[in-house]
């Protein structure tokens, strides 16, 4: 056979690539400040009973190419037994040739199964099945184990407010976690009025979960107030919001006040009241978050649920949510430049789904950097759809064309997967690729000092310094 | 002089993508189910008089490259002769250089001409007008003996339901033909309800070929789909739609039957109800698909007849047709989703004309996929403009990183010339040099089993297990 | 150190590249068609006291980069002495890397300066701060001597229609100057009809530099009239309009003419109406350039202003103005549709900000291409945010896949500054850089005089034939 896919220069096409690689990216520890893996996971330090629950639990990327290979749902989110979905998995991966899928897969079974000399496909997959799982009961492959392997340092998981973070301050108080996790404040939720049963009902939890009674937009916004003051003392640093673009609309406090009253009451709003009851939260929930020095996420441009049988059969975000076409650009400039206007605009981390966007959000960022902060205004990590290896390019690309790419704060896992933190790894080698390239076409120059730098912050400083997480841990 | 311009190895970078090119793509038959070439030409085996007749008789890409470069109209679509029209043409070729008709150009002239020593150009027009006429007068150059030069196992066609299927008929029956084929049902003439007066004489038309006197909603269906059988009957396992961007309306049916009515006694409706109308046309149409087990194909995008002087002059769809920037994501969710919900979404195949649509429909369409068959939902080739070594590439990358590429269907020519089949070796060189990148920069495991397969399956026989045409001739 | 980081075979990375620069592209003279260059500054040839004035007095690029790397406005755009500001530049810089701004910044310095040992940073800052200021007190550092170094031949500046063009006359009578100077005629003012006394007062001021005393529309436009025969007798071939996208509603006279009553005596527009004005100023201005020979530059898709703190503190599109969405194909191709019909359509050089229009403004191009002059509708150079080294290629690509690239009328510098000169340098070893590559893959036939004609024509040719611009000095 010949040599491993999966080897120590994998994607690192010239000297100066490898030199970087080697000496500045491969061992900086993880600062993994986006994620939706389970705080409860690494608070009783899981187990996995095999690499079917790792990998197929809940991986919308996997689960759409085996649906798109043909294979019965049933063997994709039904009742069929992890071994066997293990297998139609295994049918699948050949079929993923040139998609992200097949790289993930083969490094991940490379580090941390130690597999390199065999290619996942249907000859191969009961041995890597057995190897796999047997590698599993072992101690390094626990929650903990695999954060250590990865060299997570940092992680911020994804939370409700009416979340109790229970888990949070278990780990806040666990000094042998190798990994300093924090919540991240996403109120999504909130923002759901079209179905008012639903939003009333979460808005109960949530008045539970901060002690207040909620009858007005004002009980609405202190409670809010007080679970991010939940979620700042147990270290969030940063909220995160996804929409379809920003809400943007005209803020009328007289509306929204008599719309969040009505909703209470069970009635529902028409249309151009619910769009100001959103802008008037999200405005708000960003004046909120600058006034405790927090960063906002935004991820943009997400078309959800279009499949009707998927969302009925997986529940809702699951499967059907695919790419839109919106135009993000001018209601997220409106959005900024009303914070701006009113000195509250902080720093902002803006991630799009479509790449026809990078260029067009990038030059905005631009538009409100203020000299405040370096990089204030951030071009987010490839995302979604985007995190593969043309996708990170593009995006570096557009940031660099529009921006200060040295100011980037770099890669995320955005995972519900232990096994994803192997992404910070593709992603410094498709940096340390694009860099190396660069200097060997005389593109960049070869300046050691201003090479290790750039890597160096991209991958672990920018992060640190921009964030201002509490240290803890490590 | 340099050696050839055109050779064994035009377009192959890497020694993988010669070996995956001569030993798999070269010599794999064509399966070129989506064209616009005439089934009369084949059923008559007609020939050439010369090549301005094949090359420049329809081409509207030449025409609109005569016209940047300066040359007048009566040189391109007016009375000039042939050979007026191919010196004009040959002063325009050095000028489109980067443009794929410099490469096709020169491919055509190699195979099937054999004429690789000359550019064309202004100083060897006259010499190749010869040598290629001479050629042109053999029995290899008739409609027939081009379909054995360039391997052309089966052909769809592009055929209006109200048509006889004359030549269709006769090349059933017709054993001495090489190729096997078949119609396609393209209906795009019922959704021109915007022109009363055609429409009608349209429908008229329709009736006519159907048997059916067209009074009402109900009248229309059932005329198309004994259109629908006649076609069927003939081999036809495919439908083609041109659009700006689905029609996804909500579907009243009350409104769809008053309106039909109201067409057919020559009134016009209004926007917003031709926009029910065609919305209805379009969903019983897919159903009526999906019932037969037909593919559908969506060619989306296009703007038409732009300039109103050459829609004067050349009439509907001759060369003012651009790419159009409407955002077809939502509303095509919408049809799709309404169709899978009602159990009615068949295999669609979707073209898209302009590329910032790439990665969002390579998304959308995996939303969908469902299982039942392997890669149901196609994101079609390169279409139009973007039928050009880039616009391929793009589309390859955007195909294999939202799906699954080993599941593409391939190539179509989508031309009216015979000579056009020459894309299809154009294709499959591209191809084979992106895989050959990949292997030799690491991106894909060198295994020739896998590649190899790769290349098989998206050159021939995905198309062939996936379309279920009927067998014949070869 | 490593060699030069700028060198004679800069971004030429094969042997054909470097063999057409040095021989075809290095050394034809400069056609500088756009630029925000002041006549003012060429007729007194002006000296520049320091590099801040020509690097940092008034270049929003460096402006955004600084306050994206959290330099301090008053370092910036504030009252800090120039030598601070440099300071506060040069700790930048190292944080420009992969973005445009660090090649053109050591272009720049590289020439005209001559300084190539050093990249700018804090450690080299003061040492290049002095000999870049010691240099600029010589003869060949006034602004006609920096248009000797950078062989500039030809240049259009863009002057408002109420300008008095007092520098143009000057610089027509004045013998001395190396360049040809000539202005052109950007009446974007006049589309501003929401603001309605700032819109009063330009045309109070355009009016009596026409010597018209404006109260109806006719009277605008015959001051406009008049204002476009000065410039034409300056030398003015060109025009220039800047918009979000093309003005294109319905135009209907009537409206206009009490439009503008209503406009001169004081009161504000429906919105409505103010659309149907600046569709009616823009199709009457375009035939009023149509009847005189001129061509049209439209420069489309941004988005100004986004930022209120921006624009109070430096006024109007300055450093605020960024990349919009917005979709300019079917208001583009009605306003051509229009004037072609009424035989108004001139030649056109459209320029458009977002990347993602490329390939459909490269496509609608063709649609208006009329066989009179070679290459009439033109696709303008990469702009804006997109003229660095992936936009122009960008731009490149598309434009070969869509149009003739060898009619292309090539690079214009679109600077206020009389080093971006050195752009043009930039965009000649792009293009080289490109098509040695091609050649090298195959993909061009290794044709030297086919080669040799492109460069000479995208670099010098085209432009001098397309503009006909008067004949003077050189």
């Amino acid at each position: 056979m010949s040599p491993p896919f999966i080897h120590e220069d994998f994607l690192l096409g010239t000297a100066t690539a490898r030199e970087l690689y080697r000496t500045v990216a491969r061992d900086l520890p993880v600062i993994d400040f986006h994620s939706h893996l389970s705080a409860d996971a690494l608070a009783e330090d899981r187990r996995f009973p095999d690499i079917a629950a790792l990998w197929l639990d809940g991986d919308h990327y996997k689960w759409r190419a085996m649906r798109a290979n043909g294979i019965d749902e049933n063997l994709i989110t039904g009742d069929a037994t992890p071994h066997e979905r293990f297998l139609a998995w295994a049918r699948t991966v050949p079929h993923t040739l040139r998609n992200p899928l097949y790289h993930w897969t083969h490094l991940e079974l490379a580090r941390p199964f130690g597999i390199v000399d065999r290619l996942l496909g249907p000859d191969t997959a009961e041995s890597i099945w057995q190897d796999a799982n047997a590698r599993l009961a072992k101690p390094e492959f626990t929650a903990r184990g695999l954060a250590r392997q990865f060299r997570v340092k940092v992680l911020c998981t994804t939370d409700d407010p009416a979340d109790d973070l229970a888990a949070h301050r278990r780990l806040r108080d666990d000094a042998s976690c190798p990994v300093a996790v924090y919540p991240t404040f996403r109120p999504d939720h909130v923002f759901r009025v079209e179905e008012v049963a639903d939003w009333n009902s979460w808005v109960d939890k949530l008045g539970a979960a901060a002690n207040v009674d909620i009858q007005s937009y004002d009980d609405l916004m202190s409670a809010l107030e007080r679970r991010a003051d939940a979620f700042h003392e147990l270290g969030c640093r940063l909220s995160d919001h996804g929409m379809a673009k920003p809400f943007a609309d005209g803020v009328w406090h007289g509306v929204v006040r008599s719309g969040i009253k009505a909703l209470r009451s069970g009635r529902e709003l028409a249309p151009e009241r619910l769009r100001i009851v959103q802008a008037a939260l999200l405005y708000d929930l960003c004046s909120l978050y600058h006034a405790r020095g927090w960063a906002t996420q935004l991820h943009l441009g997400a078309l959800r649920d279009v499949s009707t049988r998927l969302r009925k059969r997986l529940g809702r975000d699951s499967g059907g949510d695919t790419i839109g076409d919106f135009r993000p650009v001018r209601p997220l400039a409106r959005l900024w430049d009303r914070l701006e206007s009113a000195g509250r605009l902080g720093r902002m981390i803006v991630y799009n789904s479509n790449p026809a966007d990078n260029e067009a959000l990038a030059a905005l960022i631009g538009a409100f950097q203020d000299g405040s902060v370096p990089g204030k205004m951030q071009h987010g990590a490839a995302w979604w759809f985007l995190d593969q290896r043309d996708g990170i390019r593009r995006h570096l690309d557009a940031l660099s064309n529009m921006g200060l790419l040295p100011r980037f704060v770099g890669m995320v896992a955005d995972s519900r997967s232990f096994l994803s933190w192997s992404r910070h790894d593709y992603f410094r080698r498709v940096l340390c690729d694009m860099l190396g390239a660069d200097v060997e076409a005389g593109l960049l120059p070869r300046d050691e000092g201003l090479l290790r730098a750039l890597v160096r912050g991209i991958c672990h400083d920018n992060a640190r310094d921009y964030l201002g997480l509490p240290s803890r841990a490590a």
